[in-house]
C-alpha cells in the first residue's frame, strides 16, 4: 500500500494544475476584467493573460469572449433567483420588480447586463450562453408563480402568461437598454398596477 | 452681371466637392455598410474608403463611428411614423404593434435595429443619436395617439401613459433582443389585448 508519505509532492508547474482549477481561475479573471472595465475588456488576449493560461486552452473551452464574459458574470455574481411568495400576486411582483430595477440601477449590473445583451445582438454564443445562465430561468421561474397566481384565482385563465413576462421585465429591459425614460422603483409598482389592471377605462 | 455662361465650369476634383454632398456620399457607403455586413462594418476607415472621403473629415461631423451609423440608418431607410387613428385604439395600436413586429422580423431591419441597440451599450453617442433619429420620435407619436384617446374616454385617466410604451414596444423589443420565445403577429395582439384588459381576474 502507498500511503501518502511515500508520494512524491504535488508539482506545482502550469502543466500540472487541474483543467477545473484552470477553468475557474479563467472566469475568475474574466469576472475580474467585466465588472472593472465592462464587456470590451473581456477578449481572450486579455483574460488570458491575467489568468496565466494559454489562449489556446480558452479558444478549446469557449466558443468567443462573449460567451466565457457571460459564463463568468452568472457564476461570480449574486444572483438570487427567489421571487416572493405570500399568496398575493400584486405585492409579490412588485416587490420582485422593484428589486430587479435596484439591480439595474445600482452599481454595476446594470451596465455589466446591458453590455452582455448588447455583444449578444452581434455575437450569437453570447446570446446562447445569456439565455442559459441568465434568461432562460428567470423566465422559467416568473412562468412558475404566474401559474400558481393564475391557479388561485388571481390571474386569467384566457392570457398567455409569457406575454406577461416581456411586458413587465421587458419594459425594465427597454428604459435600461433605450434609456428616454427613468428607470426608477416608482416606474416599477407602476408597471405591475398597469399590468395587472388593464389601461382601459371600464 | 455674370451670366452662367460666363462661369468657369465646375472643377470636379475632390476638393471641390461641397460639404453637403460629400456628407450624403458618406451616409449613404455608411447605410450600404450596414445594411450589407451589420453595425460592427461600420467603422470609420471602411466608411471612408467607401465614400472616398477623408477619415478627417469624418472625425470632424460624427464623434463615433455608430452615431454616423445610426444617422445613416434613420437617414436612409423609410420608417413611416404614421400612426392609423380610426378612432378605435385598440384596432390602431393593434396595426401598429403588428407593422412593429412585422418591421423587425422581415428583412433586414430586425438585426440592424438590434445591432444599433446592441453597440449603443457602449457607444454613448450611438445611443444618443438612435433616441434622437428614432426611439424619441416614436414615443412621442406613441404619446400624442394615447393622449388623444384619453381624452375620447378609451384610456384611465389615472395611469402614467409613458408606461404603457414600454409595455407595448418594450415587450417587442425584449423579444427581439433575448431571443427566448418568439417575436410573432399573434404575440403582437395579444400583447395588446394584455396591456388594455390586464391580467388579473376581476
Amino acid at each position: 500500500m502507498v500511503t501518502s508519505q511515500e508520494q512524491p509532492p504535488p508539482r506545482r508547474g502550469r502543466g500540472r494544475r487541474p483543467a477545473a482549477e484552470v477553468r475557474a481561475g479563467v472566469l475568475r479573471a474574466a469576472a475580474d476584467l467585466l465588472l472593472g472595465e465592462g464587456v470590451k475588456a473581456v477578449t481572450f488576449d486579455r483574460v488570458a493573460a491575467a489568468a496565466g493560461s494559454s489562449k489556446v486552452t480558452l479558444y478549446k473551452w469557449w466558443p468567443s469572449a462573449g460567451a466565457l464574459a457571460a459564463e463568468a458574470y452568472f457564476t461570480h455574481s449574486e444572483h438570487t433567483l427567489e421571487f416572493p411568495d405570500t399568496g398575493d400576486l400584486r405585492a409579490d411582483l412588485t416587490a420582485q420588480i422593484r428589486a430587479f430595477v435596484r439591480l439595474l440601477t445600482e452599481g454595476r449590473t446594470g451596465p455589466v447586463i446591458a453590455g452582455l445583451i448588447g455583444v449578444a445582438q452581434t455575437d450569437p454564443e453570447l446570446s446562447a450562453a445569456f439565455s442559459r445562465y441568465y434568461s432562460g430561468p428567470r423566465r422559467a421561474l416568473a412562468m412558475a408563480t404566474f401559474v400558481k397566481a393564475r391557479d388561485r384565482g388571481e390571474l386569467r385563465a384566457d392570457i398567455d402568461l409569457g406575454i406577461l413576462v416581456d411586458q413587465l421585465w421587458g419594459a425594465c429591459y427597454h428604459r435600461l437598454l433605450i434609456p428616454d425614460e427613468p428607470l426608477t422603483e416608482d416606474f416599477a409598482v407602476a408597471l405591475v398596477d398597469n399590468a395587472l389592471d388593464g389601461a382601459r377605462v371600464r
